[in-house]
């Protein structure tokens, strides 16, 4: 039997093409390509086709993919009935992972999916991966209203996936370059090898289970707050701080008393996230797009970014993709606890390549334990007890 | 890094004091409780109790738990009208993930869970793990009448879980001698260390996600055909055999193309599986019971049992736990696509009580992965594609 590792850390739980990284010197790669390269010259919807089939597209195998987004936003009415349904208060991952869930029982799986054969019907796989990636979006987005007691705003064809998203998520034509910091981010934010939402979708794939039960599995894996809910935390924390000339005195409080600052350091980089070197170029950007005029929030979060660099840097431990992904989200006008349903929107790619990946090769996830209870014993009677 | 084991086979994932397995001697054991003493003097409500709490609980605190069981059984109108419209084509298993999934947004996490620290709090992990026990019965025999157009029953609290599930599935007054062959059924199903949906559960519930969603994560991996949805297969199987006459040619072809005959052998066991041996009895008696008045698929499926054993027992094949408890659900009149559901209603106990254990001492769940794609290269313009 194997050591016993907490966590699985160092553990191999697969063989993987889709994404690596070199945490030395702060390389992220989707199969191959680094991300930085892949922020300035790609978008959601190209950098989700290389991650589900392996390789760049064609303009044409790209044009039609596009439009297979397009045409899978709109959801059915019972769907709706089902989100208007659910309270207004509960969180927006429960109700993303509720809304998955129940979108699978009206696509029922094909026959080498539930049968005991592995699935080689690709297109199948491939038109389930489009339904959940362009749904996931318009669900999230739904939700805004929805939870505000109006109806939701019907999606657009002639929009992009960010834009679309923006758009029925505000009900205003998108700022063009809004939209772009949001593809920016999705980009960001679709892959990041075995994660534990990604392994919890690998590990419901083992057992063939539907691409919406698989996916539902990942984003409850991914609602906790060890996990996705950390830049929400992050955009909390600020709030908390409130103002840039608190930021000192707070910093140091903080850590004079070992406590968490949420959105800073990465247990994969020993150097600075590749994702939030590219975030933070974007706030940049965004300043100066708005010619200097920017929230109390933005401007507590470079002052924290700063006083936190002078004393953690030389640690190894900056601020992560977390800490600048709150910041923009907030600045898009996004509620706080709708953010880790973005980061669900965008990891829906990754989690579906790990789907794909994991049918072509599967064998069912069934580790042992190293039992530390009782030995076995006899049962008592309730009057002996 | 450790060795690459595919589905981490014999890679402990895990500490645990809840459940054990001699797969040589055929024992399995809760909390070190033998499976055959508490099938025979225990039932599901204590079984549960026992699981969650570690020991045999006294009369009182015993009386207690059943009592907020009964308590906890009535669901909201509003995810009354979430199922009402979902499709009744859909399966069974992913209303149930969308249900729980659903239920958690009306329970909001206590702060200790959606915070950084863990939690701590017995009472809320308790209270949880008892509110979704008791609603997943019900939401499962919700579904029956829901899905044919008709309102549900509503609970009863003056009966036991299996009574009150029977009740609220078949509308009529429970059988206690069938009722007590499901509660066995329930306890023989409540645990069984660390399978993929456990697995799933331990996964989600590492990064502090909350209790509803851990459970919908472990859900949507019970619903795969290799998992949970084996005995539905079984019994899918004995339809296609239709009698016992045809029992031997049909084995005998099977074998000869080494074909998968659903419902015998077992990863764990070398021997007769514990489980198995304890409802073949329940179905001798119930065949007692009923006079020898059995039914065709009852009549096949001893057939095929006899015909396989003589033929794969010198292997250490035999028929496992879901060729007994498929053939036990058809008999109680509950349909094939609803097995998988009442194996979740069981193993409830199991991933709650794992979902505690891994709260007393959690580290997120972070596995490595051999890459094997392609190394890091330059993006190339879509036009020079």
């Amino acid at each position: 039997m194997s050591e016993y590792l907490p966590g699985l850390e160092g553990v191999p739980a697969t063989k993987s093409n889709i994404s690596d990284i070199d945490g030395e010197k702060g390389i992220l790669a989707y199969r191959g390509y680094p991300i930085e390269q892949l922020a300035e010259h790609s978008n959601f919807e190209e950098t989700t086709l290389l991650l589900l089939d392996g390789r760049l597209p064609t303009a044409d195998e790209l044009a039609l993919f596009d439009d297979q987004l397009r045409k899978n936003r709109e959801i059915k009415y019972q769907l709706r009935e089902i989100m208007k349904n659910l309270p207004a208060t509960g969180h927006p991952m429960e109700m993303l992972q509720t809304a998955i869930a129940g979108l699978g029982m009206f696509y029922p799986g094909n026959e080498c999916l539930t049968g005991s054969e592995l699935c080689e019907d690709m297109d199948y796989v491939h038109n389930m991966s489009v339904k959940i990636i362009a749904r996931i979006a318009t669900i999230v987005a739904m939700w805004e209203p929805i939870r505000n007691g109006y109806d939701p705003i019907k999606p657009r064809r002639d929009l992009g996936h960010a834009e679309n998203f923006l758009y029925m998520f505000t009900g205003e034509e998108p700022d063009p370059f809004i939209a772009r910091i949001l593809d920016i981010c999705l980009v960001l934010h679709a892959e990041h090898t075995i994660n534990a939402s990604t392994f919890a979708a690998l590990v419901a794939g083992s057992t063939l289970a539907g691409p919406f039960g698989v996916v539902a599995a990942a984003i409850g894996t991914l609602s906790g707050p060890l996990h996705g809910g950390a830049n929400q935390r992050v955009v909390e924390m600020l709030g908390d701080i409130r103002s840039p000339d608190r930021v000192e005195e707070w910093v140091d409080r903080k850590l004079a008393n070992k406590e968490v600052i949420w959105g800073m350091g990465h247990r994969e980089y020993k150097v600075k996230d590749p994702r939030a070197t590219i975030l933070q170029k974007l706030m940049e950007k965004l300043v100066e797009y708005r010619g200097g005029n920017i929230s109390p929030l933005f401007e507590t979060a470079l002052a924290l970014e700063k006083a936190a660099e002078q004393r953690l840097s030389h640690k190894g431990v900056y601020a992560n993709v977390d800490f600048y992904s709150g910041i923009l989200y907030a600045e898009m006008g996004i509620p706080t606890d709708q953010f880790t349903s973005v980061f669900a929107m965008a990891r829906s790619a990754g989690w579906l390549a790990h789907w794909r990946e994991q049918l072509r090769d599967n064998r069912i996830f069934r580790p042992t334990q190293v039992y530390t209870g009782e030995p076995f014993r006899d049962y008592v009677p309730v009057e002996q007890r």
